[in-house]
């Protein structure tokens, strides 16, 4: 059992008598003030802590976006926005989201494939920058150029000729649906020329979710050595260069953190270059899951401690309905267990292995599948941490009519 | 290329003039109908024919419930309510929806680990069936008749010593969440009779989503003879025994629309045995996917035809955040495609194998993948069958702010 890989150990949220403390809450008094259970949890200071995090870091005159389709949570999108430099939307429904919160529109990125014509014009209307994915966009923008007078700040999308290694999600290096294919972009920058359209920049996404400094660090390299070649086709000048993200969080038994500082050399050891070749280009980072994932929780309470055959069941009123990844079933291919505990019992030692399981009539339903957690009973508080980001919105809130997972901020 | 399997091909739904009828409309006019893309169609006529098949395979003397966790838009569980002889509910938000419809509360039955408090209170109220899942819910029964006065209407939820083999969901067998292990009833059944609660019988559960009649015909006798077993132990008559589910319907290539003769015929055989061990119980079957799955579609609409390193895109205005099965993120452990189709163009041959995608900013947004289907264009239908059941409720609408899907009974 001691050559078993572990869980990263969970310290971002101190615990105090026993209870974990959210926010500086213990997570019972919490759970009476949202009024009721399952809830997600986000720490302010946690937040803030780890924006900090990302700018000691990396240099100072990188841009930090945050990708707001991690957690769309107004509240949340808020506080952000008074920590980063820009948001990045994903939709339509996002760029209110983000323009509400008061952010310099400039500063809001709107990238995704498929944009529908009336997201562009409302993406144009508010001066926010659309990241093309497709020769469709830019005639579509060029239209609305003509149509309500208005120039459209553009930026093209990039599906670039690599890919992050070993991330969770690959998304750029062969054919994809997003972005223009890099080997394409000459041929599209001389459109957007013809099309009367300035190009701002670009924007190089190459993959999510990795654990690994050197990969990113090579993916970062890569990126800067495609900006200077699209910038050699291209008739503007860069302004606006998006590096993508891809910095990951651990969530799995044997996950470790990700180690900024060699990817925040690497990137100052590079600036130099970039700046001789790309003098007017603003620099920017988008991140989604690293700046919100670990600084939420997801609390479901137990319902029942149940027997079955044996085996220790603790039925709790939370499920995959709020919280799909954890139950296994976004995007894994193996299941495995997200970190979980016993809120109110941080200081009492494991006991018989439990399988957290949901309301739900599916044995799909499972929150955390044989794991050594203190005994707890009904009405105990089961957390499960890394839960800040593609929680609640990425989740089947309607399936099977339960409740809703209410969101704090605190 | 012959030798790869194909779906199951979609007769259920006409076709006229190349398009794709819904409820007797043509899908681009039902689009125009609907006001908007994507939306969800369930066809009435399809609905009805398909319990009147069950009807027609199955011994007149089996009741026959919907249970509402597969669909549970309120104009399709109204529909269902006049067709069938119950609803099986699954939290006290769809109780709500099945009493609306006007059934007979005594024909609602609820199933469910982890019912809280004010669901059991619910269901007493309303005079809807309980089956209980575990002691714990005994006792809180027990303590609801004591303040209310009501005599609950309860059913044990036995956990099967054996399972329902090929089901694509085992939800009985081994160590489970659900129900009263069935070695375990005789004692459960003295503490009912100890709390002065009359048990009208036993609900037991299987397995789902089989297409294997052996499997299921296999199944129900295992069934029929533990309920013999569990009568031998109760104190009162048995007058409900629900034999659960588990008909499944094809989805992926290969596979093959169950059987429903050999097992109506196996039932019948079984009968006489039954009524004489039995002689009070109302046997019934419920089913939720197998009734409504088939009489549904999908309804997404291509934004552009997209080509990326020489592979083509249909990127459409849905995906995953509406239809998460589809996509192969719920309970799939390899992704498989749904059978899709141009709704707009069912008269053309196949041409350029495609993936069809969504607008989300993941490669996890697929909905078909390197499909032969006609060339569609910008404007054309996409069409995914087989959506009828743990469609829009089972996905994460809320999943980057895009529109919901509308849903509409044809």
């Amino acid at each position: 059992m001691t050559s078993k890989p572990l869980h990263a150990s969970q310290t971002l949220f101190p615990v105090a008598d026993g209870c974990l403390q959210v926010g500086g809450i213990a997570l019972p008094r919490l759970a009476q003030r949202v009024g009721s259970t399952p809830f997600y949890a986000y720490d302010r200071a946690l937040l803030s802590a780890r924006v900090a995090h990302v700018r000691r870091h990396l240099p100072q005159e990188i841009a930090l976006h945050y990708s707001m389709k991690a957690n769309p949570m107004p509240a949340l999108v808020q506080h952000m926005a008074g920590l980063v430099d820009g948001i990045d939307v994903a939709s339509g429904g996002e760029l209110k989201v983000a323009l509400d919160t008061g952010t310099d529109p400039s500063r809001i990125s709107f990238a995704g494939p498929g944009k529908r014509g009336a997201e562009l014009l409302q993406a144009v209307a508010a001066g926010a920058c659309v990241h093309a994915e497709s020769e469709r966009e830019l005639r579509a923008l060029a239209q609305i150029r003509q149509e309500t007078g208005i120039a459209p700040r553009l930026v093209l999308r990039i599906n670039p000729d690599f890919e992050l290694k070993g991330s969770g999600m690959r998304m750029g290096g062969g054919a994809k649906q997003f972005g223009i294919d890099a080997e394409d972009a000459p041929r599209v920058l001389g459109l957007a020329a013809e099309l009367g359209l300035e190009v701002l920049g670009f924007h190089i996404f190459s993959g999510s979710q990795s654990l690994k400094a050197e990969a990113i660090i090579q993916a970062q390299a890569q990126t800067l050595e495609l900006a200077r070649r699209l910038a050699a086709a291209s008739a503007d000048p860069v302004r606006i260069l998006n590096l993508g993200g891809g910095f990951g969080i651990p969530y799995f038994p044997g996950e470790q953190a990700l180690d900024l500082a060699p990817i925040g050399a690497a990137l100052a050891a590079a600036l130099p270059q970039v700046r001789e070749a790309l003098p007017q280009a603003r620099l920017s980072i988008e991140l989604g899951r690293y700046l919100v994932g670990e600084a939420g929780v997801y609390v479901a309470r137990v319902i029942e401690r149940k027997v079955s055959r044996g085996q220790v069941f603790l039925v709790t009123d939370g499920g995959l309905h709020h919280h799909l990844a954890a139950s296994g079933n976004f995007g894994q291919v193996i299941r495995k267990n997200y970190p979980v505990a016993i809120g109110n019992r941080m200081d009492q030692p494991a006991g018989t292995p439990v399988s957290v399981v949901g309301p739900l009539c599916t044995p799909l339903d499972l929150l955390a599948d044989q794991m050594a957690l203190p005994d707890a009973e009904a009405g105990d508080l089961v957390v499960v941490f890394q839960s800040g980001a593609y929680g609640r919105s990425a989740s089947p809130q309607d399936f099977l009519s339960h409740p809703e997972a209410v969101e704090v901020l605190v």
